[in-house]
């Protein structure tokens, strides 16, 4: 029950600023990773920072910032980039090769934080260059998690756990008891949808299903918190950060979002991480960790809060956490097609191509196409990850298609 | 902000067995420590058990637990005692003096868990021997606080705490990160005032104030539940213990007793130990300490609890927790004379003589008497400590005894 996760207590030296680069630095975790950085501008360096496509934001932010350079990844975005940095002495480049050029640079942390499978090879250039990751990008895990994780122990490099669950688990763990684990618990608000009556869910609007009781975050993860797929992914996310099997991985919908995952020792203690649902929280832990470094977030009050609930999720409304479990028995394959699979999904629900429930319906027959495929392919690079991701792609775009195809009959 | 809890994690020899004796065998913490050894007979082996007068159940302890030497503080009990241990090679002895000697045997972690100022002179004799102390008896950090850590910290050896709520603390505490501790909360069951009015609290009868809603202890200690002096008398201890003024120790009321407490850290997070209402648990953990070993408790399941509830607590119908805050702002010779007048006052209360609110009305009366005689005391020995316990309940007794005499005119 090894974790590859390091949590050997090595302090950082004190006083000394931490340089750090910023993957994804124009989306929601890169805007808080910003937040929390000029929170406490003397302890942090910014060396790079990129993002996918708007130049002009990634422009402001490496001003605001005082990177040292910026990339973006859209080669269209360069004479933008380049311009609005004109006279500032940071650095301009654009496209996929400087991308990773700029997250091999030398730093202390990157901030691993591109949305989708283009986290992939910059977060590994990242961990090869010695880097310790910051990770938010939930593909590095679901779609490659041994390999990357290989990588990152060949390196000697720690990854830090930014999603606010699997970074309440880190805050909880203690290195010398990872043998005292008895299960690791992820909080789950249960999005919109968790009263609701699963003909309602079958209707469900697009913009019933963005509307998140708790958290704001982006449209994929807000449906992705609708459907509870995320909780599904988060599953096998704990999984490779914890080395623990699924039956050890539970899954409570907590509503309140305040409790945001606990550990049950088998010594009969449960230790727990709560706190304001705030990204700027988990990222700031990982930003100073192994210190804690005061924030400009207010202290959190409990009495404020009144009552915490637990329930159990309900597996029929929500078949998304058994199919993420079913995946993770498939190894990385088959967790690499569920994601995969579930983006194309997502995105035919946000263009009205196919109903609330169809999302999960979609994955759980795209891993059945897959699972029938013959042959086993093991990931052991980026490219064989990219594949099975294309490759899941495919075989969801084929099976909303057919679907489509017979209800127009 | 240095604590005196020594929070290194230096792992324990592994698969050699603990030496261990017990201060206060035959108590309420006495009885769930035989407990926790006896489900891992071959972690442990015990060296002495004590306890003050019941010789009979002191005997049975020792055989069960394969102590060396049983020693009963009641010279009366000697020959109940020698008898009960004829033919098991358990050395019998009585007496004070032998009560110190057992406390001073070479072992590794003593349990000190004798009840009241009788506490503090063997405890004292353990750490001078370089045993680390499970801390149960709460006399040794609101009697003589200072004096005692000074001790500890000279001898170098590590004060574990047993409550459960110092307990919880100490499990979500990172040495590293004391200075980024913002607070400390210690929750409270509320007793069984919580939502009384004062009127019936005023005429509370003995049985209804020994009638704790969730843990099952002694009289005395039920008694300080029910007027909230246990609460206030752990803020004192949470002073000594973790170094934080009275404005950084808060107290919450938890009616449901499954969250013992919690840190807030300065960065935003909150760290929390959950679980059973059960001392197996936080007596567990010291035992162990750093290590966590199995418990034959079993998992606790929050879902099954369903709601947690947070309150203020009530100052005016419990004003125990101002005086407990006015005695710490104060010093250890006012927390010393605090302890000193509630445990004269519950046994007036346990006698008859005064009503429930007379408890800390007296407390409070007494404070003033000694906040008005001259001078100031440094203690800096059992004796000096003793000395002062003696002064508060001869005060106390003069408070009740005016009081009574006033009732009767």
């Amino acid at each position: 029950m090894k974790t590859p996760v390091s949590l050997g207590r090595t302090p950082a030296p004190a006083g000394k600023p931490r340089r750090i680069s910023i993957l994804g630095a124009t989306g929601s975790v890169g805007a808080s990773t910003a937040d929390v950085i000029l929170g406490r501008p003397d302890a942090f360096i910014v060396e790079a920072v990129t993002a996918g496509t708007r130049a002009r934001e990634l422009a402001e932010t490496a001003i605001r910032l005082k990177a040292r350079i910026a990339v973006i990844a859209d080669p269209n975005g360069y004479e933008t980039l380049k311009a609005a940095l004109a006279g500032t002495g940071i650095e301009a480049a654009a496209g996929e090769a400087a991308v990773i050029e700029a997250a091999s640079r030398p730093v202390e942390l990157v901030v691993a934080a591109i949305v989708g499978a283009a986290g992939l090879a910059p977060t590994i250039a990242a961990i090869d260059a010695g880097a310790d990751i910051a990770l938010a990008n939930k593909e590095c895990l679901v779609c490659a998690g041994a390999f990357f994780l290989s990588r990152a122990e060949a390196a000697g490099v720690h990854i830090l756990p930014v999603d606010s669950e699997h970074n309440a688990i880190f805050q909880a763990l203690e290195a010398e008891n990872m043998p005292a684990v008895e299960s690791i618990t992820l909080t789950a608000s249960g999005g919109p949808f968790r009263q609701a009556p699963i003909d309602a869910m079958r209707r469900a609007t697009i913009a019933e299903a963005l509307n998140h009781p708790r958290w704001s975050m982006g449209r994929k993860i807000s449906i992705d918190s609708a459907t509870m797929m995320n909780k599904g992914l988060e599953i096998i996310e704990a999984h490779f950060l914890f080395g623990l099997l699924s039956e050890r991985l539970h899954v409570v919908v907590h509503p309140q979002s305040v409790v945001h995952g606990w550990i049950s020792y088998a010594d009969g203690s449960i230790l727990a991480q709560l706190g304001a649902a705030d990204m700027r929280i988990p990222i700031g832990h990982c930003l100073g960790w192994p210190k804690r470094y005061p924030a400009t977030t207010k202290p959190f009050d409990l009495v404020s809060v009144g009552s915490l609930t637990f329930e159990k999720p309900d597996l029929e409304r929500f078949p998304a956490l058994s199919l993420a479990r079913q995946a993770l028995s498939g190894g990385n394959r088959a967790t690499n097609v569920l994601n995969a699979a579930n983006e194309v999904a997502v995105e035919a629900f946000l263009a009205g191509e196919i109903g609330f429930l169809d999302i999960a319906a979609t994955v759980a027959e795209t891993l059945d196409h897959m699972a029938a495929a013959s042959g086993s392919v093991s990931i052991q690079s980026v490219g064989a990850a990219l594949a099975i991701d294309a490759e899941g792609r495919r075989l969801a775009r084929g099976v909303i298609d057919a679907r489509r195809r017979l209800e127009a009959v």
